[in-house]
């Protein structure tokens, strides 16, 4: 049996001192060149090798140096029956290298279709199994019951989509409801989850909560309706939040770091305006500097 | 290019006389005995090819008989990437049956994540390439924009998840959001986007609503916000619902009879309690006497 999510990802994140994840959307439009083959059309056999040989060197590069690698299932997907191949060796081998694979596929349904994402993606054994999975609250409570009970079983963790990195995010999680926004109202009514997927080492619970970096006031108010709850906090780098705004739901831990979370960076690690035009080499060199940026950042941010 | 996804549901309802679809939820652990292989274990090359055999013979069953098949994306990715190609070519034989594909994937994300999803079910030559999908719009307008967009330009549909059948849709779907509950707020946001996706030959949108037969009241009131709006309505038999409920959302249609949406019903038609213990000729004859059932009560709620 695996040790509870929470405790596995916040030993990593205190080993490292910043909470960096890396995530992995290999977008076939937007593949560096040298990665690029064939015709580049999605059901292509050569594309899902293009895109496996991506993910393979930005594992090497970002072994070590995070805690967790959040795949979008999205860009997987798009490569047909292959993608889903692809997807399973690149989780596979991410695990083996010690990162912590959080997918990002946004999940929700209800009743038995609950039940079999949950076992797809949280089930030991599992072909396509991960670490964590992020879902979407909006079919209500008993949807989320399947994941986390699966979550519970099997040591995994979830991010439920809270308050969204996206302008639109405002248009329904910020709707005043009686006097409170729905976005806090998700972080309400989900508090006595996550005594579920507490942790035993850590004072946190794996049942986390998405809380995009755009929106630092907001993430400030989640933590107050939700203390024990990881975030997952994308939108730093590309979507233009800084460091400071990305760690703004993050609070004081042991070792007086900000802690309680991961800040995800995508395409400003593994496409970064550098490489444009490179070689390999090149592309590993502007991985590595962003790398060493954004670690940089987010260490001085928490620190 | 193909016709309007709203004109060519329409098109078919009307010549068969009753809205409904065919869900098709192939459980692992449900599967009926004359189709089960070997471990049954989800990442078995068995499983994937049981799960196959039970798709085809069930198509052969509801092929001429319903409009759409809505396939349950979850079943299909619990058996891993082999689960993927199952439902590639599960699509591919309804396609080539005569019938339109809704698959009931329920995905929703933001910027060039949401346009890989769009490209991925919707655009032509993609290698899961469905007629409808539905969608979540938790994370607002912006996120639901790639898929209408992908739908415009390729005679798809979308169903969004507005107000679902589960007893825990009521949990945000039903919070008072300044006096109008929140689904019928989602219901107007959405209409003017259904003028893009609007059917020529027909009164209809393919910008789709997901309103559960378990709420007829609250159907009749999405009805009246979105009045050109195709509704996909689950929920109808195993869930509990009568046809009369599941009818609540239609309206009068040129030829009298109610119109403007689909009612599915899954595990009532392809695991029929007629079946339990037979072999595949009691499995077929339980198959064949469900969906007269269902057939006959909505072609009578309709009239």
């Amino acid at each position: 049996l695996e040790a509870p999510f929470a405790d596995r990802l916040i030993a990593r994140v205190r080993e490292l001192g910043h909470p960096l994840c890396a995530g992995i959307d290999p977008d076939l439009a937007r593949l560096p060149e040298p990665f690029r083959r064939g015709s580049m059309t999605p059901g292509d056999p050569t594309s899902a090798e293009a895109v496996a040989g991506f993910c393979r060197a930005f594992l090497a590069r970002v072994a070590g140096r995070v805690a967790a690698v959040k795949p979008q299932s999205a860009f997987f997907e798009a490569l047909g029956w292959r993608g889903a191949q692809v997807l399973a060796e690149l989780t596979a081998e991410a695990r083996a290298a010690g990162l912590i694979v959080v997918l990002d596929a946004k999940r929700g349904d209800i009743g038995s279709t609950a039940e079999a994402y949950a076992a797809a993606y949280l089930a030991p054994g599992a072909p396509l199994r991960v670490d964590a999975l992020t879902v979407n609250p909006w079919l209500g409570l008993d949807s989320l019951e399947p994941f986390v009970r699966q979550a519970e079983t099997a040591g995994g963790g979830l991010f439920v989509l809270t308050r969204t990195s996206n302008p639109g995010g405002r248009d329904f999680q910020e709707l005043d409801a009686r006097g409170r926004p729905l976005f806090l109202r998700v972080a309400d009514v989900l508090r006595p989850l996550a005594k579920r997927l507490a942790g035993a080492a850590t004072p946190w619970s794996g049942l986390g909560l998405v809380v995009g970096a755009t929106a630092p006031e907001e993430a400030r108010r989640v933590r107050e309706a939700a203390p024990d709850s990881l975030f997952l906090v994308p939108g730093f780098g590309a979507q233009g939040a800084s460091a400071r705004d990305a760690v703004a739901g993050l609070v004081r831990g042991p070792g007086r770091r900000l802690e309680g979370g991961i800040v995800s960076a995508s395409r400003a690690l593994h496409f970064p305006d550098a490489a444009r035009g490179g070689d390999l080499r090149a592309w590993e060199r502007a991985v590595d500097g962003a790398l060493a940026r954004a670690e940089g950042e987010l260490a001085e941010a928490v620190a």
